[in-house]
Formats: structure tokens, sequence, C-alpha cells
């Protein structure tokens, strides 16, 4: 069976998530649905990773088999076809060898998290974007983030329904900038636990607020305790931008 | 009578455009309704530009009178709590002189026109920018637009519609640049024509697939003539970005 590589982006706001689950639309299924009404193949779409609701994509990766052998180009414009009510869109189709697995192959996850930091609603960025109207002190965001990279126990910035085995894991980057009145955090590693980034973003506004000192950011992450988390970001402002294989 | 300037972000989706006009909801009526809410007055709120149905703006200025003489920041917060449930926003209110207008003070109107040049469709920005399939060649764009700069008669590029008495401007910038999948259309005089904008990016897009040389762009223009203009490009891709005075 040929296996395929789909490079997606979304809207998350209409979703309940990526993937499937009782009690409103998913990404999964309805990408899932629109190679049914391609090719009528029951299958399975597998994500790089787990969207919550409301939070967006750039460039999720899936992969997903089918019987026949179709042009790469013909499943990426026929799926866009299918899709096009949705706020979903197959950015590229490519042909993988069975030893590809969008979830498991993953080398490294990089996301995107926008802040608009003024006093104004938002209007153009009206669930694209976090806004945050006391004003944030970027550079102290940054600096404090550098204590977070590395391999740590992230237990703090874990939601309580995170099934990893394992709260262990290793941050790569964690990077605040300020462009005009955005705040920017780019993070990466090669896997994220459950609300991870949201929770650690939370806590970092914290910081930019003058509220927590990077100390105090230090010391939540040694607690390895959820109630020493800050209040998680929302969702709206989170993009998984690309994934490394 | 104080008078104010208020700077104003809006997603043109849901309006018939700035302007109030029978068979829907303008962003002007949409403003000076939350000015009645807020102090009981009735007001006309006259802006910079008359964007149309779908046309955003990340800094529309606007100006107002008001009878009582509140503090600018009052005026803002005011305005925003009123205009919450609409995706339009004060981002300032200053106090000016009498002597300033919107409209006839306004020395330079800067827009930007996003075209999203890829084959699968928008996801994150749908109905923020205008998707063309065929691949555009920027730098031809680019350099063909640099002929429609300075003054020119530009009936070509006007809306049948337009009501300014001459067709006569003077057009300060049309830089064409590419970064990723986006081709970036901006543009600055101190006004436009009724669709001005939208006219020049369409013409410029067919210079873009290869189909209009350079001089088939300036014998359009030459022309003086609507019908020699190029399909009128889809109002979502166009922001009205600033407005100087």
């Amino acid at each position: 069976m040929p296996r395929y590589k789909l490079t997606l982006e979304y809207d998350g706001t209409p979703f309940v998530g990526w993937q499937v689950q009782a009690g409103g639309v998913s990404v999964q299924e309805t990408v899932q649905a629109a190679v049914m009404a391609f090719c009528g193949e029951k299958v399975n779409v597998q994500g790089a990773g787990r969207t919550d609701a409301g939070v967006h994509a750039l460039n999720q990766v899936a992969h997903l088999d089918l019987e026949r052998d179709w042009p790469p180009g013909r499943v990426r414009d026929a799926l866009n076809a299918q899709l096009r009510p949705h706020p979903v869109a197959v950015l590229s189709a490519e042909k993988v060898t069975q030893a590809f697995d969008a979830r498991f192959s993953a080398r490294e996850r990089h996301y995107l998290y926008r802040i608009v930091n003024r006093r104004a609603d938002l209007a153009l960025d009206r669930r694209r974007a976090w806004r945050v109207p006391r004003p944030l002190d970027a550079a102290s965001m940054h600096e404090a983030a550098q204590q977070l990279l590395g391999k740590h126990d992230f237990t703090t910035f874990r939601a309580a329904d995170c099934q990893a085995k394992s709260p262990l894991k290793t941050l790569d980057r964690l990077a605040v900038e300020r462009a005009g009145d955005e705040v920017r955090v780019h993070a990466a590693a090669r896997s994220f636990l459950h609300r991870q980034v949201r929770s650690m973003v939370g806590s970092l506004v914290l910081v930019g607020e003058g509220k927590w000192s990077a100390n105090d950011l230090a010391r939540a992450l040694d607690a390895k305790n959820r109630a020493a988390c800050g209040p998680v970001a929302p969702p709206e402002g989170l993009y998984l931008m690309r994934v490394e294989y």
C-alpha cells in the first residue's frame, strides 16, 4: 500500500482539536472524511502532534495509506476540493515509504505562540493571538526562559490529563522576541507534554508583567508540581509551525 | 467642542465597507453606535478612507466631535467596551484641534495588498488574502509597476462609480515583493481613486503570470479606458495600513 505524507494548514477555531473525539468535529476526522469522499477508502490519518481545540497549524504533518497508487499532486488537489468548506488545506502530498511515521519519526516539533501586547481588543487577530493588556518585558521573558532549556522533569508545565509515560523532556529552544506590539515565543523540542507550551507561555507572561522573577520561574520548574504553574495561556495564540524528520 | 482623532483596526469581512450605506452594516455606523452607547451623543465619525466591503484596516484614522471633554484614554477604552462584539478596535484616541480633518488633512495613504501564491486553498488566511494558484514573477510585477509612479490619468484603474472630480492622481509608491509564498504589493499616494489599488493589483497579476508584458501595463494606463484594465483583485487581500498627516 502506498503511504502518503501530508503537510496541512488549519485554523483551529472551529475544531475540538486534531484528534478524533466525542463532542465535536476534529481536524483528523475532517481530513479522513475528505479521503473517503475522494476515493472511498476509510483510513486513519496519523498526525505528528495532537493540537488542542483552538490551536492552529501552519505545517502539521500526517500520514495515511491508500489502496491505490495515486500521483501525490492528485491526492493533494482532490483532498483540497473536498476540504474547501472547512478551514483546512493540504499544502503538499508526497509518497513516502512504510518506514515513515508522522508521529514516531518526528525529530523536532516547532511551535510559535503569538501574544499581542496592547489595551485594545483584537480585530484582525481575533482567535489568532492572545491579547495581554499589561506591558510585557520581552527581554526579561527571554532571559528567564533560557533556564527551561535542556532535559528536565516538566511536571509543573504538564496538563493533568497528559498521557505521556514520563514527564522528562528535552527543550531545545524557548526564545521570546518583540516585534512592534507583538511578543512571539518560539519553542522547539523533539516532543512536548500535553499543554507544555501554553503552560510555559502562561508562566513567562507572569515574568514579563513583573509578577515573577526569573528565579520564580526556576523554582516553579524545580517544584515538579502542577500547582506551581502560572495560568495556562489560551489556545488561540498557539501555532504548530513545522515538524522535522 | 473637543475633537478626537481615532486610530482603528478592523476586519472588513462582515461589513459593507467603511461608509454608512443601505443594505448592510458599515464600520462607520458601528463606531457611531458605540459613541451613542458610551455618551449618548449622535455623531458623525469621519474616516480618512472609504474602504470597500471586505477590505481590512490596520490603522484607519477617523475624527469626531464630542460635547463633553473626556480624557482620550477614556474615549478609547469606553468605545472598545462597546465595540467588543464586532471585529473593530480603537487602537488610540487623541485630542486634536478643529483644524484636523481625518479625510482632508491626510497627506499620504498607505495600502498593502496580500496575495498568497499557491495551489492549496487558504485556511488561516481565508478572507485575509487573495490566493493566486499560478506562479507569479514578483520581480517582473515590481518592474512593470514602476511605470505607474508619478502623476497620471488613472481612468483605466478607476471604478465606474468613482466620485472623484478628476482621474488625475499622483502615485508615490507601488512596490511588489515576495516573502515565501506571499506576494505583497505596497501602494502609497496622497489619495486614490475608487478601487484604484485593487484595479492596479489585478493588472499586475496578469504581468506576474506572464499574460501581460510591462509594455501591456503601460498601454493599459495610456488607454485611459476602464475596459483596458485587467480583472479587479478581490477586496479581502487589501489593508489600509496607515494614514500620514
